[in-house]
């Protein structure tokens, strides 16, 4: 499918509509999300490194003018006015890895108007999805304590391609794998994986299963515990590892039942056989909670592969995220309609220590020791840097985890800081609002 | 990325140990929701339709050999055994569009264990987000109670390729268009789509937009009126439309404030200007909750557009889905572990009248009355039978929804009908899990 067709129909009809009235002037649009999900206290910024693909390639085609058309039922020559239209605006953003709070932008795109209008659909889309689930996946980090955390969420995600999204933000936010080969291979992921209960069942016995699946093997091996008897597959499993003297590098798995209680005795067992370089993994419906609370209840786990809840953000799928016009032709914009009126004008994120944020204008003095959030990172429709890696992302991540403040990084109930408004965006929301008051007769 | 190592790794390293041992016998895995999410009374059966295609296509090329000998860190020549692996089993599903309930195979794969075990991951994923989300879109439909319902979820879907499905899952329910114009093409669903508040924020005043608007796009047109003062926009609307001789086919739409009030206005305001066939359109966060209120307070509303909480699935979005083995090499296999029992071989699903199920073995003789659900879909690794359509899809849906009890069809705490299980099956789980005891030592 094209990419340039992958967007609601009103982008088209809105499109047309300027390109007739010759409204070609600069557009500012700004992508933020209002209000966090309920039980979270930030949002990790992810997506912007496919955003910024998707604009470099954006060109609308013959073919693209061809669907057009047939979507609103006109004469192909109707949408001819859109044939060979690309992306030649400027992008502010904050880059993926950075922790961001209710208001602040994520991205602002500015370029003539029907062109920042095109692109609406699509980049909320890849914003939207891929920010709130590297959040989720951070929760999970920082619920593990430290220990590893590998990514299982592919079978359940909405589609292979979110998948891969699943386990690329997952890296992003520090988890040391993924099961997805394609995701592994793409992104220089670890890939992880062992067995499954159907294997054992293939085999006359559990031994059976752990002997022959060490001959094909022959590296370190993760051993399935539970698929009869979690005891009894525990104690297989040490006495083909002790059999075979196979222990560093190799794990039992264990991916049901009370998973703190299995675990110390799988440890006790283990240890008993003298493996105790043998790792103890979990798995089975797994978020943020639960290995909370595993943690919390000294459960011997060194790795936890998280899968389904997380890879679709089970508890807050989605985002209450707007792209909104800020800025047209130098004017700034707002809307005022109940409950959701937007600040109007180009924006900046001001950080300071623990991350105590300021949202001012773009073109404001940022206040003493702060740093700007949003760079540029797009100029002419061309990338202004090379494409950001996966391990600078985690490093601005782990940066400002470290900064977050202990109210926000709680897993139950966190409170997520509040930005503070800079005197001159307040100043120009209050004459700008007051500005279309007047002129549209709204507010009375 | 290639579709065939889009896929957890492990099924990798189960195959290879398959092939190793000389492990080729058929099995047969069973793909089915072991407990419906919380507020769904039914399923809807979706996925298969790609999923054929997937399975058609299957073949491990030279560049998925490179990829998984990466991931498992080991030479290439380990992973040749893989190479030109294709799949050539049999498939028994489900139609797309039938309602299903707990414990239902939706699928079952029969194929050489090797071939059988490599699918799982990616059949899993495009069963699992298809089935969630069409049972989603399918409460919507029965919420409006015969009103059109529109896809707007494309900015808010899990990535481009779930907002394609979210489209067609919507049109198999009969959602009446999809503002996605690539799925609207794709899957030849009427398109829609009007205009954002940007677009009335750019020009001069709200009327100046609507003018504007109409004079790009000749035929029926719809206005947004929320952008400022919702009363004030229907009222410039109406002006507009009356004076430009506009009115058969055109809509205004609300996006935000209490609908039900302003629909009752916004109705009155068109009734006053002699706009009867101006329609009301109402978007914003609406799900089957929303719309079923709505729809209860009558409302005057014509269109419900739903988005972001129908195609994330919001409030349930993923299946308790397993693909277990249940069969290999004509001897039936279960697995015991806790709170997971899987009932062994390969099944059928006998409906009654008012869907009333019957759980049973494949071979057994129907009982009286009823229908088998799953279908014979692929041999030898081809369709049995031609793709199939939305409108065919759409046509089983809306029969099988007519049979449905009320409590399962109301939105609020519904109660999902409890499949049957017969007598044959029942017998060979019993005696399948005494033999699998008596050999693990499981159960004691």
């Amino acid at each position: 499918m094209s990419q340039v067709t992958t967007t609601d129909l009103y982008e088209v009809t809105m499109a047309l509509s300027y390109l007739r009235e010759d409204m070609r002037a600069p557009a500012t649009f700004s992508l933020f999300v209002r209000d966090l999900p309920p039980g979270r206290g930030f949002l990790v910024s992810a997506g912007l490194e496919p955003a910024l693909d998707y604009l470099s390639r954006y060109r609308v085609g013959g073919t693209d003018v061809q669907e057009f058309a047939e979507a609103l039922g006109r004469p192909a020559a109707d949408l001819e006015p859109l044939r060979g239209l690309s992306f030649d605006g400027q992008v502010r953003a904050v880059p993926e890895g950075r922790l961001v709070f209710a208001g602040e932008p994520l991205l602002e795109v500015t370029a003539p108007l029907p062109q920042a209008q095109l692109v609406e659909t699509y980049l909320l889309c890849l914003l939207c999805h891929q920010t709130t689930v590297a959040t989720k996946a951070a929760r999970c980090v920082i619920a593990a304590g430290g220990r590893p955390l590998v990514d299982f969420s592919l079978r359940r995600n909405h589609g292979p391609g979110a998948g891969m999204q699943a386990a690329r933000l997952g890296a992003l936010v520090g988890f040391a794998g993924t099961s997805n080969v394609a995701a592994a291979t793409r992104y220089g992921i670890p890939a992880s994986g062992t067995m499954a209960h159907s294997y054992i069942e293939t085999f006359p016995s559990e031994e059976d299963a752990f002997r022959a699946f060490a001959r094909a093997h022959p590296g370190p091996v993760t051993f399935l515990v539970d698929t009869y008897d979690t005891e009894h597959g525990v104690a297989t499993a040490a006495r083909v590892l002790v059999d075979l003297q196979r222990g560093p590098g190799c794990a039992v798995r264990l991916d049901s039942g009370d998973l703190s209680a299995l675990a110390h005795r799988a440890r006790a067992t283990l240890d008993a056989a003298g493996l105790r370089d043998v790792r103890i993994t979990a798995s089975g419906g797994l978020d943020e909670y639960a290995v909370a609370m595993l943690v919390r209840n000294g459960a011997p786990i060194d790795v936890f592969a998280v899968g389904t809840k997380v890879g679709t953000a089970a508890d807050a799928p989605y985002l209450d995220a707007a792209y909104k016009l800020v800025e047209y032709d130098g004017r700034p914009v707002m809307k005022l309609s109940s409950a959701k009126v937007t600040a109007p004008a180009s924006k900046q994120v001001f950080r300071g220590p623990g991350l105590r944020d300021v949202i001012g204008l773009a073109n404001e003095a940022p206040p003493e020791g702060t740093e700007p959030l949003l760079q540029t990172v797009m100029r002419g429709g061309l990338r202004s840097e090379p494409p950001d890696t996966l391990g600078a992302a985690r490093a601005r991540f782990e940066a400002d985890l470290a900064q977050l403040p202990e109210s926000a990084r709680r897993i139950e109930d966190p409170v997520a800081p509040v930005p503070a408004v800079s005197t001159p965006l307040s100043v120009l929301t209050t004459v700008v609002r007051h500005r279309i008051e007047a002129r549209t007769g709204a507010g009375r």
